[in-house]
Parts: C-alpha cells; structure tokens; sequence
C-alpha cells in the first residue's frame, strides 16, 4: 500500500499549482559523484546494468540523494537505452566507455526485423518502480523515464555513442522510409513502457531527446518531435485520480521551444542556453519549464554555486504572475551532473535553490 | 601586384548587395575529404602544422577545391589555434588525435604572464595569405580567419579539445577575473592577427567561435559575444578601397542571434539547427547570413544533397526584399565538412546551389 506524499511540490510545480519553493531535483542525481554510490556499484559487480537490473541495488542507490540532500523528486535509476536491449540488439556497457550495441540496425533487413518488446523482458524495471515507490514511502514522487524515439534510434543505427552521428544521418537523408520505420517501432515500444512504469507506480513520466538537439531545423521537427508527440498522446495520464505529469526534455531543444510546448507535455525540460525569462514569456502560460544550471557550475565554490542558481531563480521570477495565476519551474541542471562534482558543491546548490525561492515568493 | 576579382559574388552577398546566383563556399574546403589534400599532406610529412607552416604546401592545398568546384571564395588553410601557438603555449597534433598544448593556461602565475604574441611569430601564416593571393589571381575572394577569444581561450585552458569544458568553465564561475584577463588578452591578439591578415591581402575576415555554444545565457555574452565584439571593433575594415566583410560564426549560436547581429559584424554564420527564415526575420535587414545546411547530409546520395541544399535556398527565400533591397545570403554548411564526405557529393551540391538560386532569381 502507498502512502500518501508528504512532498508534492515537484508535482504542483509541474502542474502549474502553487509552490512554497520552486522543487529541485538533478538529472543523474543517483551517480557516480557519490561516493555511497560508488560503494554500491562495487557490491553489484562494478557494472552499470548490474546495477539497474537488480531491484534492491537500484532501489538504494535511486534513495541515495534524498539521503544527503533535501530534494524534491525522486527518479528511477535506470538506463535510456533498456528499451533497445530489449528489442534484442545486446546492450553491452566497456570498462571506461559508453554502451554498445553488438547487433546495429542499419540495414533494410535489420529495420524489417526490428519489433516493439515483450514488456516481460523489461520486467526488472517495472519492478525496481515498484520497489523504490515503496522505499521512498510518500517522501517525494518518483519520476519514471525513457529515452525518445529519436534518441534510441541514434544509439541502434550508431551501435553506441557518436561524436558525429554520421550513419543515423546518412539513413535519415538517404533512406527516411526507413528511419521512419525505426522511429514508428521505437514510439510504439516507448509508450508502452512508460505506460508500464505508470502502472509499477511512476507519479511523473520523462522523455529525454539527449540527441534531438544534432538535428537540423525541419529534421528535428519531422523525426524527433513528431515521434516524441506520438509518445506522449497515448500516455495514461492520470492513475488512482492523480494526474501523471509528463516532462520533454530536448538537449539543445531552444531553437524549438514553441514547438515543443505544443507536443502535449506538462512541463519543457531546458538546458543552460534558454534564456529563462524569455522562455517562460514565450510558454510559461502553457508548460511548466524544468531548468536550467550549466553542470558546470557545480565545480565552482559554493558561494558562486549559490549565486549561479539564484541567478536561474530570478530569470524565471516570481512563479506568481500578476493576475494571480501561477507559472511553474522545476529547478534542475541543464544536463546529468558530472562524477566529478565535489558532493558538498549540492549542499549548497539545494540550499540556495530552497531559501532563495522562498523568498522570490514573500510580498514585495 | 593583385589581379582585379573576377568573380565578387561573395563579397557582395556578404555586403547585401545584388547578386546572380547565392554564393557558396564551404568550411574546411581544403581537407581530408580530397585524395589531392593527403598526397600534398604525405609530402608534408604526413603533419597538419607542416602543412600550414609552409607557404607553397598551404598555397596548394587552399587552391585544391577550388579546381574541383566553382566555388565562390577561398579560405586560408591554417589552424585556429596558431595564436596560442604564437604565445608560447606549444602546440602539437598526436597522431590521430586533436591539438594538444604543452603548456595550458590554469593558474593565476599562467594567467598573468599571458602576452599578445610577437607577429612575427605568425609570418608564416601572412606569407601564405600573400602567396594564396597571389596564386588565385583575382579567380575568387581570399578569407582570413581566427578563433574567437573564448574559443581560443577553452583550448588554452583545457589543453586541448573537451567533453564537458570541466577546466575552462571551473575558472569562467569560480575565478572569473583571470577568465577576463585571458579573453582581454585573447582579443588583443586575435585583432592584430586579422588585422596583419588584411594586410597581408585577405579580403574578408571571419572569426570562428566554435565553442561559444557550450556557454550558458548570459555567460555568453559576457565572457565570449564582449570580446568577439571587441575584435570587431578593433578590424580595419578598408584595404585599397575595398570593404573587408567580417563573418562572425558561433556554433550553437542560434538563441543569441539577435545579439550576435548587433556585434558589429556584415555577417552572421548560422549551424543548421537556425530556421533560416525565421533568423533573416529577425536580423536579415541587418547582417548578412551563411549557412546552414547539416554537413551529414553529404553522406546521402547526391540527389537527396541536392533536395537538401535547395530546401536550404528556399528556407532563405528570393535574396531580393518586395521594397526592391537585397538581404543578403551566403550558402555554407553549419560546421566543417567531414573527412569521410565522397567528394563527388560535393559537385551535387555546388551545382544545386548555383542553379536553384539563379532560379530562385528569375521574375515569378
């Protein structure tokens, strides 16, 4: 039995409700920065995935932050690219490096064969929501997340990271049939499994385009957000009379924004060249805006770190518009923090972040 | 003595004055991509610098493309990094590997004992402007260039190339004074190299800002749009009654572009994220604009190239404004043309530029 949340201040925010504080969580929060975290990944074999396919390792590092910090979300510590695995195309993590995929799609056979999957072989996930939803025992909602469909093609065209992108878009410019193709299998399995993680017991969903960003103008449009939109139209959105937010995050997704805030998500996830002020102008009568710290910040003292987030503080301003209504903003990096941020430079963001809103909120 | 230009198409589009056809040129022209670039390259001793130290082997490869493709300008062939180079800081290419400096810039000792560099430490790169100038003979316009100072001040910092800036943005946040005195000292520097470029017969400028897109708003403008704009300033911008275009190119430089048009610059370089349309809307009567098409799509077959670039020219529109002035467009690709791109891609694409915008041109 769930209990009820004893802070659903992410969940107001994403919803355009009034806040006491603008809530923040980080993307990456459960990492590598935290030596406890590291501790862990020792017991589960110093591997990634063996990690974030057994229930209780990833329910105690997922809880790991919200031990050290006061934050105010909780997200799945899970992998963007279990979707693929499951799909068949052998998800592999090297000592040092990024994921590889030992079976690509690159060809017409390849693209033929490619199939949405049995949610059963992504059972360890759906699980790990169920087991960290009740770890976290009503402190803060736990966010469920996945890769776009765009951004999954990249990795299973590529076969891993890529500094260029060169074969996804030479299949993109030179066969769209069939990265069309890809991409409608990719929306079909994405929403399924959001769907999935929503009925384990996510009470937020997330799709990151991490990669949305390297296309052109147009291209974007026609092979990452119109994808992304698919996804989020056949979302369940609401569970036990709960509405269940759904957050976009398109790294490099600026030039986009109104666009994107068109696609059906509550909130648009922002990286650290969106002028704040101008976005929410822009769209923060429609979407709540989740952003926008530079990681980078983080490696600087604590009293710059401070400044720094109160600065994003006052370029979005006082949630509370002049007619009353309230805009939303969910306080969060740009990007996944780095390993190497020093633990205490968080302190000092999450404290910064709490105090200073609370005050942008006090009448002038 | 300098022949008289046969061919002025690009200074005039960078003027926004009337022209026949869109002119096109295209980033690291001179490169790996043509077999005649590697035997010039293999007789250099197979070295990037032994390539753009000496005189004849630059002049060479900078004409390479040209004898391939009717393109409209040529640029100098040397390296962003020969300021720094020039200031002591020892600059090396490791086999397969990006630049390295020997000694990057990280300390307050380092900082203050930076130096705009003697010129005649950069003869060789003025000796090739005048030899490529001469070489051409008056067949295209010659461009020079440099890094920005933010640009060149990253790789001083960080050593060398960077996933995450992690050094240069810990210095930007937590000691932004020495961060200041670099980029004061930077632009100096890169304003006496164009300068003496001028000098030497460029006939238009261009500065690359290639890393300004990972900054955050705001530190944008204040630690890289202030000093590129600085340079500008700094740029004579008349030679033998000739005006010298300056082209100021930030990659990921689309949410600033209303502020990078105000830099002083003729010309705004556009990555193929910025709706091109939209981006002469905004800033068309004021600068000029180049780019933008995604150098991945020279991977694809070459009428797919073909599709693209006029997608590309019609996005910009007919260059002639209904009150009868001339906005004025340069077709380039949004970042360097890749090592990998089959040359013959490249024919599709100048040809489809010059006939779809002398198309473009005739009376609807």
């Amino acid at each position: 039995m769930n209990q009820p949340l004893q802070n659903d201040t992410f969940l107001r925010a994403c919803l355009r409700q009034p806040t006491e504080h603008t809530p923040v969580w980080l993307m990456r929060q459960a990492g590598r920065y935290l030596p406890e975290y590291k501790a862990t990944r020792v017991k589960a074999g110093n591997s990634f995935m063996g990690l974030a396919t057994n229930v209780q390792y990833a329910t105690e590092v997922t809880l790991q932050p919200l031990d050290r910090y006061p934050l105010d979300a909780a997200i799945l510590f899970s992998d963007i690219l279990t979707v693929p695995d499951a799909m068949g195309l052998g998800l592999s993590f090297g000592a040092g490096e990024g994921p590889k995929f030992a079976h690509p799609v690159r060809d017409e056979a390849a693209v033929a064969a490619l199939q949405s999957p049995d949610l059963d072989k992504l059972r360890y996930v759906f699980d790990a929501v169920t087991s960290i939803r009740q770890a976290l025992n009503g402190r803060v909602p736990l966010i469920g997340f996945s890769g776009s469909p765009w951004t999954l093609a990249c990795y299973m065209v590529e076969g891993g990271g890529s500094d260029d992108y060169r074969l996804v878009k030479t299949m993109l410019y030179g066969r769209p049939d069939l990265m069309h193709r890809i991409l409608a299998v990719n929306a079909q399995a994405v929403t399924a499994y959001l769907n999935a993680q929503v009925e384990a017991g996510a009470q937020a969903l997330m799709v990151f385009d991490s990669w949305g960003g390297v296309l052109a103008d147009g291209a974007f449009q026609r092979f990452s957000l119109d994808y992304t939109r698919r996804v989020v139209q056949g979302l369940k959105r609401e569970k036990d009379g709960q509405r269940i937010p759904v957050i976009v995050f398109t790294k490099g997704g600026g030039p986009w924004l109104q666009d994107i805030a068109d696609c059906g998500a509550d909130v648009v996830g922002l990286d650290w060249t969106v002028n704040l002020e101008r976005a929410r102008a822009q769209v923060g009568g429609k979407v709540a805006l989740q952003g926008n710290l530079d990681p980078n910040v983080l490696f600087a003292p604590p009293d710059a770190v401070a400044r720094e987030a109160r600065a994003v503080l006052d370029a979005f301003g006082r949630p509370q518009r002049a007619d009353g209504a309230w805009d939303g903003h969910i306080f969060n990096l740009g990007h996944g923090i780095s390993q190497y941020t020093p633990p205490e430079h968080v302190t000092a963001l999450v404290e910064a972040v709490h105090a200073h809103s609370r005050a942008l909120r006090r009448p002038m």
